[in-house]
């Protein structure tokens, strides 16, 4: 089946004899076939005692069988060379509906057993676990959380080879084994995840062997990658820095010869890996030291390029040892077996009979005893303990967390006379905690970004890492070096991916990004979510650290850019998900922005969500008061409104602002001065939002305001006009159910921009200063018309501020420059 | 600066001598670099006649200078040979942030003026263009819809080669000349791109002209591909089945020989492409036929694989020909020309002389003449009218726009005698209606999808056509073949990509994919959508078909999978965008299906979400109805109510029953089929809602129902019980102005899901009959206390429901052959 040359195909073998062992190999193989099968067709006569039954067969036939014998061809040649190496091996399923292998294996292992103790050691718990496999109540046909061993679900293809990197960097002992399904292979972060090896550093990481599941079809479809000339495939491969060990399945009887092929190719491959890195870990290749970037690029190892690590090319039949033809179609080796491969066994006696032949074709009977145990010959190839990839630890990172150290926010946190008096860069700011954060945990924290990180302002961690590049470092460049703690690659996709695999293997982490773009991982998102809402509810799943998303460059601060770079809706992706599993905080200036990263670097199982300028904007809480302004969530900043709140004060304002995102709260702050000097009667109380969850119910998040604190701050019946950093149904969404709902307003982005000024944008949008004091003005009540005149002021000052923008090209002064100080000193004038 | 060998960068060139053609290419080139570095820069003076002032420089510096002589430099060359040979291209930006070369090219072709007549082509106009660049006001920094020539964006970097193979589908002589940056280079979009020759039809197909464009840099960092060593680059592309053509500027300053290197290199391509082409046409290379898939297999053909297409790796400096140092730091040839090489030009005297220096090399004397006029020698370098990139048709796709011709509705619509007696599945019978329009519209029909066409039971359309391949094809095979209409590739984003790029060239399509994975495409979709908004601004942008996602195998609909399948959050990410692009529908049945395809497929310039089952399913209405209630896109139900409204009926219903998708309705029919059953004196409003936008107000979506109309079918106090396909949030946000939200009950979809049946999953998230009998019963006042018993039965149905399922593996059979017909007729007895 396949075309041109394989130079690679037969490797040359290791010296020593592999047949009595590979018998072993066949056998466990054989095992977990079997045990694969029966989770597919089960209920009942779990070891064929007696004749296979229509009664004994599931109702609903669900699972995945093609890809399943592969996987577990893979799985117990990994195991021979574990028990052989003695080295670590995390085994990454990218066809995670492969699951059943990964549930057979973990059983065989016994780590099954352990974990799940109803799912027993013999004949009854192999009944149990037939039956309960994608069965109502039972457990998902997928390498899902409840998977002992996996730390992907795989059910979105795309982001095995990326979790794999991630779980090997800064774990130098770690080898990820990752199978690619060949159709997985055509996905675009796939696509990109072979280039991960410009980026991985062969002294501090452990190392991905990567086997290209070439089974030649995927759902209904052969592959590209299958199909191209096989010339090609390894020029590809190659291109992507590997070196392809080819191992081809010609003949899908001839098992033993492909055992002793894959054998031989897993054996060289790690005898590669080990070459790679013994000079990096044994000084012979010196390191580029951190703080000399200058140096390095006279140095030899600039000049270098990433290793050539090898890798597997692995053509095998799909749903190879399964039927080979069904009611005269062929269906091993083609893409009929990607599911089940015989269907209609209840009312089909020959498909029954099929079933039967194919189930018994692993001789059961060789495999278990008497009481459905394992045979001690095959259990005995098991590795032992932790180095079984069924538990290992690094596939329950929980384990081995460790908490980040973390600065004192005191020390980073600006000191400021009087709400606004400094204007700091809220990321800069961040940069130089996170430097320090850098400082302190060398082993256990990265920072990744598409390269953004110095246009997101978080450069500052420069002054104490680099960036990590393993191809060719020129002159030129800055920061670039072998090993670092920030990871930089044009693709959110790898980002994203990486960090998940460094999270779920016991690592913390940061992902900054343009908050526009950060929807290129929504489903990535969507799938870390989902994986973290199911492991929660799992005992044996160890907390993890949490997901940190820290947005800059958002919405309303384009320079450069224009409309695509305009986007807040990553929030609105994200509220969907479990409300114990995300939080999104929108801090209004830079100690609250440092506040909130020193919280949320604690956390654990969450997604956190961060969104934050990068502009110089004014500082409004004083360190301590941002402090407690995060702990709270929301509070009422007195020194924006004008509200009485003293003896005899009446009992509620005449408005509520609220205000949630820095230019949103800037504008909001800016509007009730304007209000306060003309109005000075009014009753203005400024609410601000820096987690917006709490604006929530608390029977809906755990965030959530109580109704009553939420009627508290935003009254009963007076009209709120709420200026929000995103889209405004949100803020509607979230509190539709309070008591003063239907006075509430809300401005956000309505998807309007452009390239153009900072100022303009609010003003495309209706956000600005101008615009909020006019929506006081038009709700509040007890003003009826008078304030007419000072609403045209209003209308016009928007009008002659655009028209600053038109003929100047910038913002007017009196805005960009605009200080509350100012504001209230002409107010006291 | 480039390393190892190079083999092809010195190519022979072509046979005529080069040279003064390739000084006029040189003062077009230079001619674009002035007027893109004036944009950047300046305000007034832009012909330099005086002495450059901080006056005549922008208050804002912005823009990209990096990517954009680079940019220009391929246009120019492009020009040439467009002159030279008559072949059309079409221009795609991979580095859409280098706009100002887009604008550029555009205003010496004179497009630009013809399109925007207050930029005229003198000394004035010049003022204009440069001053309207990134300015508020004006015109974006990107290659956006506002610039002439222009199909693709590209601030969000990835989709220029997904984008320039959907143009060329079906366009048989056009050659789309793709730029893609060296950084963008590193997304998952565009590393899948490059596989897309296994899908592109030689004979049918236009052909794509990558040119990669290395200059080596993004944003901060260095590029993978530009550090790779060359040899393994090559290799790269060769196994993306390339035939790589390198050209190198090892000397920024050499320019005439880099000009003799890329005008040989885009010859030879244009040679190659055209060799490749030819035998297809003129029939020395046979397509298989369409009808004899299992022939094809043994024909020559099927055994051939992909052709080895042309492209250019053009090696040379970022910021080229901008300021090669400065403040003492090497810019040209380094990320530090990303945006403003030169800044704080005001305030610092030595870079304004720097700038007007930089701007004086492009001796603009030789360029413009006393009255800023283009001189003729360089104007007439320009190719003629259409042929011109910044004019071509292609870019402005509703030119050449045909309407689909589309079978007639009734022809494939279900006949029912009463509602639900027919069990149809939707998707399947939409099939045969998409085959017949691939019959009637064999040219400009396409259907995209990740592998899933068949899964999501479209496989009717494979009795007309075939799915599109190009590498090998063997005799298992079904339905591949080297031409057809459905385009199956694992990768969401290509199938995105390379729809859009096939509708923006005036096309029609289909994009069918599982409702959870669409969240892959989130992004793409926002830049559609923006796209969309701002073309429908534009008089010139002529319209084109909508974008239309067929999204099927949803959430609760899943059996091989499981949880991270279940995601119905697309619609949610949908509605933020502007509602005059946007259109959501849920039709209930086969029939309301089709009616809603037949609808959006003559809709232009929108985004239409369709989500639909593919379970065979009732159909609830007769043709004709089924035609109206999507023409109304809401409707009451009066077979499933229990409204009385015949003479002196009371005015208002007891509850109002609302539902919106295939899985809500058919548990709300049938919820109250049993509250009908037992409470039939219960006055029941069923209504289903098809168009989502109608719950929307009026006054935000065009589509959306006046509060009049929304209180006559909702009622101003009734309960409303409400039982919606998707997250139940959205159906707040989208009503939450009603008069009767406060009664309103939404159940939906609420993340909890696994591995299980499908009415499993609707008793997980309480969308389940039962509980929405128990909703009923707990809201409507009358009903007191009076049905605890009833409240309990219900109750318990729901636990004899699921412990069902956990005995027998599958849902009752009185679940899953429920038909309307047996309820009505058990209340009937
Ligand atoms: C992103 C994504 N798109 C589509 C699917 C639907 N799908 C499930 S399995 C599959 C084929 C996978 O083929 P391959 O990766 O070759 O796996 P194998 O052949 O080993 O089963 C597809 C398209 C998916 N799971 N994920
Ligand atoms: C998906 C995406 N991520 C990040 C960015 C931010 N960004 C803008 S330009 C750029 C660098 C682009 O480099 P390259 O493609 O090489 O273009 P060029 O060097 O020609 O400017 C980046 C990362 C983006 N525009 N899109
Ligand atoms: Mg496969
Ligand atoms: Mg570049």
């Amino acid at each position: 089946m396949t075309d041109t040359q394989t130079p690679q195909s037969r490797l040359p073998g290791t010296a020593v004899p592999l047949e009595p062992e590979l018998d072993g190999v066949d056998a466990w193989w054989r095992a977990a076939n079997y045990l694969s099968a029966g989770q597919i067709y089960l209920r009942d006569n779990p070891l064929l005692r007696r004749p296979l039954e229509p009664a004994d067969v599931k109702a609903r036939l669900l699972g995945h069988w093609g890809t399943t014998p592969g996987l577990n061809f893979i799985y117990a040649h990994l195991n021979r060379l574990i028990n052989e190496s003695g080295q670590q091996f995390l085994f990454i399923t990218g066809p995670g509906h492969g699951g059943p292998a990964n549930v057979a294996n973990a059983w065989l292992e016994g780590t099954y057993s352990e974990i799940y103790s109803h799912v027993g050691l013999d004949e009854e718990g192999l009944r149990t676990l037939f039956k309960q496999f994608s069965y109502p109540g039972g457990v998902p046909s997928h390498a899902a959380p409840e998977t002992p061993g996996s730390i992907h679900e795989g059910g979105e293809l795309g982001y095995s080879l990326a979790h794999a990197y991630g779980a090997v960097f800064d774990n130098p002992d770690l080898i990820a084994a990752t199978v690619i399904g060949d159709g997985e292979a055509e996905t675009g972060p796939l696509a990109a995840s072979w280039h991960s090896n410009s980026f991985l550093d062969p002294a501090v990481d452990g190392a991905v062997l990567p086997i290209l599941h070439l089974n030649g079809y995927k759902i209904a479809n052969p592959t590209v990658l299958a199909r191209m000339p096989e010339a090609q495939l390894l020029k590809l491969l190659e291109g992507y820095g590997f070196h392809p060990h080819v191992v081809t399945v010609e003949d899908p009887a001839a098992v033993m010869a492909a055992h002793e092929d894959f054998a031989a190719a897993l054996g060289t491959c790690l005898a590669e890996i080990r070459a790679i890195q013994e000079p990096y870990r044994t000084g012979s290749k010196l390191a580029v030291p951190a703080d000399a970037p200058q140096a390095a690029a006279t140095h030899e190892r600039a000049q270098e390029h990433a290793p050539r690590w090898p890798m597997i090319v692995f053509r095998s039949p799909k749903g190879w040892t399964g039927p080979q033809t069904v009611d005269g179609k062929q269906v091993e080796g083609t893409w009929r077996a990607h599911q089940v491969p015989l269907s209609e066994v209840h009312e089909n006696p020959e498909h029954l009979a099929q079933l039967e032949e194919w189930l018994q074709s692993y001789r059961p009977e060789e495999l278990f005893d008497g009481a459905g145990r394992l045979r001690q010959e095959i259990a005995g190839l098991a590795p032992a303990g932790d180095a079984r990839m069924s538990a290992t630890p690094y596939a329950n990172g929980g384990h081995l967390l460790r908490d980040l150290r973390l600065p004192a926010y005191a020390d980073f946190a600006v000191e400021t006379a009087q709400p606004g008096s400094e204007r700091v860069s809220p990321m800069l700011n961040l940069g130089r905690y996170l430097a320090e954060i850098i400082r302190l945990n060398p082993e256990n924290f990265r920072i990744f970004g598409p390269d953004e990180t110095a246009s997101n302002r978080l450069q500052e961690v420069y002054g104490v890492t680099d960036k990590v590049w393993q191809q060719r470092i020129e002159a030129v460049d800055e920061h670039l070096a072998r090993s670092g703690r920030v990871m930089e690659v044009l693709s959110e996709h790898l980002c994203e991916g990486w960090l998940e695999g460094y999270l779920l293997t016991g690592r913390h982490g940061v992902f900054n990004c343009y908050e526009a773009f950060v929807h290129i991982v929504d489903s990535m998102f969507n799938q870390h979510a989902k994986w973290l809402k199911v492991s929660r509810e799992l005992s044996w799943r160890q907390p993890i650290a949490s997901l940190n998303y820290l947005l800059s460059s958002h919405v309303w601060q384009q320079d450069h850019n224009g409309f695509s770079h305009q986007d807040p809706g990553f929030i609105d992706h994200v509220v969907n998900k479990k409300a114990d599993v995300i939080r999104v905080y929108l801090p209004p200036d830079a100690n609250t922005l440092l506040a909130v990263a020193q919280h949320i670097l604690g956390t654990r199982n969450r997604v956190n969500v961060v969104i934050s300028g990068k502009q110089p904007a004014p500082v409004w809480l004083a360190p301590e008061e941002a402090k407690l302004h995060v702990k709270r969530g929301i509070g009422v900043w007195d020194f924006a409104g004008s509200e009485d709140t003293g003896p005899g004060a009446k009992p509620d304002p005449d408005v509520v602002m609220g205000c949630a995102g820095d230019v949103p709260t800037l504008e909001t702050v800016a509007a009730a001065a304007l209000l306060k000097e003309q109005l000075p009667e009014l009753r203005i109380r400024v609410v601000n939002v820096v987690d917006l969850m709490r604006l929530q119910d608390s029977a809906e998040h755990p965030h959530g305001l109580s109704d009553r604190d939420f009627d508290t701050l935003f009254t009963q019946d007076r009209p709120v006009i709420f200026a929000y950093h995103g889209y405004p149904w949100l803020i509607h969404r979230l509190t539709y159910r309070r008591t003063n709902h239907g006075n509430l307003h809300v401005r956000g982005y309505k998807e309007e921009g452009t390239t153009t000024t900072p100022f303009d944008m609010a003003m495309l949008n209706q956000i600005d200063r101008f615009q909020l004091a006019i929506d006081v003005l038009d709700r509040v009540p007890s003003l009826g018309s008078t304030q007419a005149g000072f609403r045209q002021w209003l209308q016009d000052e928007r009008e002659r501020c655009r028209q600053y923008t038109r003929d100047e090209g910038q913002d007017p002064p009196f805005i960009s420059g605009w200080t509350l100080e100012e504001a209230q000193r002409s107010t006291a004038d």
